[in-house]
């Protein structure tokens, strides 16, 4: 491949190639609380089991913090994104507000307007078993729903918009911290971008797969054997450099296209400002699993 | 009830009443990182949306922090615990590994020994498509799977043991905040309790609910109004006496009924210490739902 | 004082009555690193032991978190501030730079520009002992010197401003937790508002003081027994109102009057939103300690 | 050095050297508050501005969060320590006390009991100006001030002792990150170990002193060009071998030589268990500094 490492940033490589994004339902809450440490805690619980959909219900992240000048309740608060299928996204969002948010102390719910091409009806005031009513707070038609740490005002219905899910760089460091802490700035950068979430632990992804197995026939997925740096030597057609020790992933979901790519291209460059960062390069699958592409040479 | 409020701690009223325990299938977990760090973020990962079987796939809670000196590989860990039915159990144990620990950069897992009665085969090995290999760590005959931030080492059988699950007791204070620090304080000393997780929100719980609904029958659970302040003048029924303005209610899983009750009787002495409640009662179902019972009064 | 309990904000009364602000010198400086949590780090240590110039060597605290996309070096960061007098704090900006952030991992230090009245000049460079070297960082003239960990950045003039300090307001409770968590509301509203710190612990204080002492003679300050709620019974000119159990004072510094005067008023707010809170007042000398009185009618 | 580089752990090179000690009065005490996290504020700003006696008023440091069941109040708290000359020693652990943690919400004071060769007098109890009066919390004598917040509990007396100060070893790393991460994990480790507190911001020094200066002679101390990887090409007597891109370093102050000594073991091996750590070295003035000797030889 003569040319295709013609890209530097920073003296760090990009390979010449593209994440590739697919559509996504994408839903916004906005939970707020009495405090900002309160409202991360509810946040935190409801969007926890969410790296990927393949095995989580759905992928979720907080996407931000929502100041208290910024909220229908003047509350401080934090947004966070729901993403999957449409039917599972309706469910998600309904059960991680009833189990995570309602449950959790001084907390209210208001929709954080992804989008409106669907409605997802939460009709949590059902729970008041006759005992709620109709509020309006900071203009917007609530229920208060009475319970025993007060009343839990909750705004029912909450957008959801066809978003972008898949958006994603791979990191290669010269060690495995290296990769590591890039991974992490690649991170903090990305949280700063609207729309967007990094849903793996940390918004970090260690363990890249393959579709399917070559060697066991019952898994769905295995490890991406190109991809490991311990067995290099063993894995003709590696795509891991002479030198590089670890990659870490980083996954975007988002609204959009555009804040997808934001996020691609902040996060890439933040990547690649850490000491010891070799390569950047991406995932895709020829083109032919999503509409999307985010080419790493938008990034610099 | 006139020799019912018979004790006090603190100051505080202590009703003479009971938790209903009842059995749970219950796994730990050690997930080990480079950092105490990494090691939190996957175990937060891996908590999330366990709140409460009754919306979540189960009930889940970061047990306690594991130094360095304790751990098979001599990292930093947390110790997680799951609980919930059986077969949901081996599902879950599996599923929240796979998708939020191995996903996790540094990770290490480990069974954290709840017991034997059960012991759940993880079998996350095949996912290195035949690159995986045995090694012992600290003693421990473990796997070492291939993945792009390194090697991932994981044993493989988490014990299980039938624990308890269902502890409880609910703050009631003369301001919302009052009840609120209280149940933070509780949750504060609960969390050095061996063994005995709080899996809802910060370790608290909100909303109560009732069985079933008495205006919408297609309410599975519905809000518990008599322990609801804000409605206290129009349930005749109340259980919130005069001058309470809000009730948090702490939920303890535990791998043992010894356990329970030793966070039962920390948790209480903590609220109780908190300046502002007036009274600690528990939730029970008449000795019908579970066969444990424990009383507050074994609290003091 | 007939007319004095005149105003309300969401049912809490306003005691018609003013903060006195006076002149201080303020220093804003960013710290940068690899990331957000290492500067994280590096501010905190740099603004501890910092809440009152009457015992600690300055008044300082974190402003906010700058985004890489504005800090010079496109690293995320912590904007800190200084606030002392004009001598002491040419020698606080040094000594805190020189001990708590050139020691700290990966950072870099940018003059946080709060104003150019004085500038003060940090001369970390000769540290390099004839190592260092002229860089230009964000088109801005910087110092490398070559360290341990790298080479640390460091922009050597920071811009300081005659600020105000002294704003404040007082939290009155129903109970001592409605007025913690009020204070804690109060407190995380005013870290929004750009060119203010609280310097208290948490941002709140807990013990107002008065200049002397009634009975210790040897005292500078004591107990401001007025605004005592549990010795309110003995103190006959008590300001303590009856059923009041807590007080807690946000204690604001500032760029700016109209810096000063934002932050009261969204605290004041956000305090008054919290349950419990039962009254607002503040403290002043009868304008004879400033020049800078801040109303708390204008702030609702 | 024909020998000197004959020691080994995990892979990595432990030079045949020492860390040298010397003494310093220490003193701990202990915070307690109503949460946990209201006790790690006070802590934390009681403890800020404080890495080196150089150009800090003292060394301070967490040592360790104390569980509620060890508590003489039974409340959560933190003990933090304070490092430096007899003299200054009284001043600071007064003003701290005085300044960050009387101030701090909720907070109450005990001695931690470091050691009782000198008796360090607080005697804040004056600041009540009348109102204070005895109270025995936990079977000791403690005053109960009343403040704003409450009633401040402190008991006055905290014991110090002739503890070991300066602690160390080098961290070297195959890149700046490796350094890093080894650093934390170092730190990580050695907050288990009782009696010893890392003074410098996150535990960790990114900036090596000599004493003096070759080309500035107004300067009392300047980096360490022997220890400076961007410079290594310049520095003849460079002490960084090739492939090294950073150092940092650990340094320990504790209660007693043993504690320091444990700390130094279990610090040293974390930092050798993090891949990419290649050489660990320590630093002494050759005897001339201090009694206490600290071998790398020991760490393994």
């Amino acid at each position: 491949m003569p040319n295709s490492y013609n890209m530097e940033f920073n003296g760090v490589i990009l390979e010449d190639t593209y994440a590739e994004g697919f559509p996504v339902w994408a839903a916004r809450v906005i939970i707020t609380a009495v405090t900002k440490e309160w409202a991360y805690k509810a946040a935190t619980e409801a969007t926890g089991f969410a790296t990927s959909t393949i095995g989580c219900p759905c992928e979720a992240g907080i996407e931000r913090f929502v100041p208290a000048s910024e909220t229908p309740d003047n509350r401080p608060g934090y947004a966070i994104m729901l993403c999957c299928g449409k039917k599972a996204l309706k469910e998600q969002v309904l059960e991680r507000i009833a189990e995570c948010v309602l449950t959790a102390p001084t907390t209210a719910v208001f929709n954080g307007k992804a989008g409106s091409e669907e409605i997802i009806p939460v009709k949590l005031h059902f729970f008041g078993d006759g005992y709620e009513s109709k509020v309006v707070v900071g203009g917007i038609n609530c229920w208060s729903i009475p319970i025993m740490g007060g009343n839990f005002v909750v705004e029912e219905e909450v957008g959801a918009i066809k978003g972008v899910a898949g958006g994603n760089f791979l990191i290669m460091g010269d060690s495995q911290m290296s990769a590591l802490i890039a991974a992490e700035a690649a991170v903090d950068a990305i949280s700063c971008v609207p729309g967007t979430i990094t849903p793996f632990p940390g918004g970090v992804v260690s363990s890249g797969s393959k579709v399917g197995s070559l060697k066991y026939k019952f898994m769905g997925a295995s490890t991406n054997e190109k991809f490991c740096p311990t067995i290099r030597e063993k894995v003709p057609e590696t795509e891991i450099p002479e030198g590089v020790k670890a990659v870490y992933e980083i996954v975007i979901d988002g609204v959009s296209e555009a804040a997808v790519k934001e996020a691609m291209k902040v996060g890439v460059q933040a990547a690649c400002r850490v000491p010891g960062v070799v390569k950047i390069t991406a995932g895709n699958y020829g083109g032919n699993l999503g509409p999307f592409k985010f080419h790493l040479k938008d990034c610099i």
